[in-house]
């Protein structure tokens, strides 16, 4: 080929029932959370409605079942939210999962289609 | 965790521009036209429109630079679709590409998420 190409992927973890549990999209809600110190401040920050932002979370929970998120009422700041240990082991595993198959996936692209020379 | 998480991935080739050259979806187009022996046959096959079909075809053979599929008009079946032989090696290529990493994949999420353990 002229064109060169270039490998794309995307990896994500699914409950027994096929539903998303984690994926980049929701590790990086969680990773907003304890940037921002709230989930409003994290919905800003992935421009998603503080709904979708919650819900998500919620689901995340639920089939994990496990706690991410602990919410903190009053204070000066009016509350806010932080990720618990489990919430940061698990962002630690999937970025660790993720950025490893990131770079053989390269690697199996130059072995299979050999630096994107025309196959014929 | 409690739930057993599976891992789940998608791989795809980009054009320098950032546009979907190759995906697990336009392989089966692909594949679906050797099989059925004709663009209609396959759009059927895949469940999308003649039209969708065909613009994925000519879209695939502009990005990659490579001719594709080659059109049979006339004769007793009111012609035709098959592969070239370039579209066979490409195929040929990215499902190697593709098969070698789903059982990466598996061995990675085992690596980081130790079975599905919870993590804390």
């Amino acid at each position: 080929m002229d064109t060169k190409l270039h490998p794309r992927s995307n990896f994500w973890l699914e409950t027994d029932e096929g539903k998303v549990a984690l994926s980049t999209w929701r590790v990086q809600l969680l990773e907003s959370i304890a940037a921002t110190g709230s989930i409003s401040g994290a919905a800003r920050q992935m421009n998603v409605p503080y709904r979708l932002a919650w819900q998500r979370i919620r689901e995340m929970e639920e089939r994990l079942d496990m706690a991410l998120v602990i919410a903190h009422t009053g204070g000066s700041g009016g509350g806010g939210a932080s990720l618990t240990p489990d919430a940061e082991e698990l962002i630690r595993r999937f970025r660790e999962f993720q950025n490893g198959l990131e770079n053989i996936v390269e690697s199996h692209f130059e072995a299979s289609f050999g630096g994107a020379e025309r196959p014929a």
